[in-house]
């Protein structure tokens, strides 16, 4: 057993490289390192630094592999609303690309990384694998593209194949990787936090307990490992559900994570208020009882503990 | 106002060319003529033979031109079931450097050929624009991204857009261009029936009126129309809706069609019956009020005249 991690030295795919390992399975990393870091990838884990739109690439990485975690792609659904036709090459072709190169190559099993953005903003409260997809940008309509190739392909050839919804991923599993992304809350407020500054918190209208919008934060660790369950059933011939959501089933409200944030990082600060943010809802949680039942799958971090795992990676990233 | 038809050598893209040079609007195609033929280009329509994936081909086609109209692609839905990363790439990755080539060369407007394939089975017997997309083959869902794609490009760029979703395109307005297709009802009367063979009706357990699945068939010609008032519209400025179903509004049945086939052909025949095939609905009628408002559009053809154009065409076909 050995598994192809695309996107490997990106921030969920170094976890999930490590959780690979830990779990005494081989792993290859591929990643082109528009946004990942090499010095992510462990030692000993052989590395091709190539773009999955470069099929020779892809077709040696895939060289005695057995199976294939798919992360690679253009991550950030904000700019994506600026740069859709990147966003389509990055990850809708590349994909195309790679299910090309593993039918060529006889390789069988995929695990893809997909995202909560395929919901777009869900009306019902409570997520699960059930609601209707309603992508509202270009990435949110990639992922759920990549569901749909994986479930075409399955169709025409033999493919083995699963797609885990990640909802908000946060925290750190090593000190030494994380992601000084300006587009998630944990890094923000890490950052504002690191340079003396107080974090805003957008909506204190929300018909919420407190009044902060509230979503569903998974430990990056956690969720890795929910990968390795996946491939490993996936090799052992279970057939998994299509999707599955990776969410805690809890919800966490900004206010909340604010707390926890001056707990863990022994910050007095009084965070700012400001007006909603257009298109955020209130509270999305999802329901992960699938993912629960077949891939080992539950939360395992407090909240301040995954505040305090990004707090002490931040140093990393920033 | 120049225009350029991707896939204008196909059976309706020859069909929307000719449209074109009928309103006195100059056409130039692109075409590689993987199912179009290079005799259906009419003489004087420049005429550049090369895939879209070209992307120098594709600027070179573009020197000049005012807006697109897209149509070309892979378009059976049936066969992209077993071919669904060769439908991908040539119907959305290739509409994206399309989009692309568009957007270096500043050219602001395009029809896009969409399908009722977006639809899948309605379950609704009178499709709206309303009716919720849920593609069912690689080719619905390629409409369907098409679809996206136009809107995404239009949030992130200038462009005046408009797709048309083709219910059943049915006969010719020329009797020098039809098209063979195996997988289309009228073609396949016309092939048995110039065989002295016996077409079939799949299905006569339909809860309609004779039995029999009711369909709603769209004379090309008139379709081909549509694409020119769309294109009139968007170059004038209007704003169009993002999608227009080009349904007659009525449906009809497949023992209306052989009806029809006997009394055009003079051929005196009794169809023979065969269970339903699995997935075809019973009725699916479009409504085309939104087409009627704004493009002009309406059905012009009987059943009969439809079927007689076909049958006058086919030898061209066949």
């Amino acid at each position: 057993m050995t598994w192809l991690v695309t996107g490997g030295a990106g921030y969920i795919g170094a976890h999930v490289v490590r959780a690979f390992r830990d779990g005494g399975i081989d792993v290859v990393v591929i990643d082109d390192l528009s946004s990942g870091k090499a010095e992510f990838v462990p030692d000993g884990v052989p590395f091709v630094r190539a773009n999955l739109l470069d099929g020779a690439a892809v077709r040696q990485a895939l060289d005695g592999v057995t199976g294939v975690v798919h992360l690679a792609g253009f991550k950030y659904a904000g700019v994506s609303v600026e740069r859709p036709l990147h966003t389509y090459t990055q990850n809708v072709t590349a994909m195309v690309s790679l299910l090309e190169a593993m039918a060529e190559k006889g390789v069988r099993n995929i695990v893809f990384s997909s995202s909560a953005g395929v919901y777009g903003t869900p009306t019902e409260e409570v997520v699960t694998e059930a609601t209707r997809p309603a992508p509202e940008s270009p990435y949110g309509e990639s992922k759920l593209i990549g569901e749909w190739l994986l479930r075409d392909q399955a169709a025409a050839t033999e493919l083995h194949h699963t797609a885990l919804r990640y909802f908000n991923v946060v925290g750190s599993g090593d000190p030494a990787v994380y992601d000084a992304s300006p587009y998630n809350l944990f890094p923000i407020v890490c950052n504002l936090l690191t340079q003396g500054k107080v974090p805003q918190i957008y909506g204190t209208d929300h018909p919420t307990p407190d009044g902060t919008s509230v979503k569903d934060y998974v430990h990056v660790a956690d969720l890795a490992r929910a990968h390795v369950a996946a491939a490993r059933a996936l090799e052992a011939g279970t057939v998994l559900e299509p999707v599955y959501n990776l969410g805690s089933g809890t919800g966490t409200s900004v206010r909340e994570i604010m707390d926890a944030a001056r707990r863990v990082t022994g910050i007095d600060f009084t965070p700012g208020e400001a007006p909603r943010r257009p298109g955020d809802p209130s509270r999305v949680v999802a329901n992960g009882d699938l993912a629960a039942r077949d891939l080992d799958w539950k939360n395992t971090y407090t909240v301040d503990e995954m505040f305090a795992t990004a707090w002490e990676a931040w140093p990393t990233a920033s």
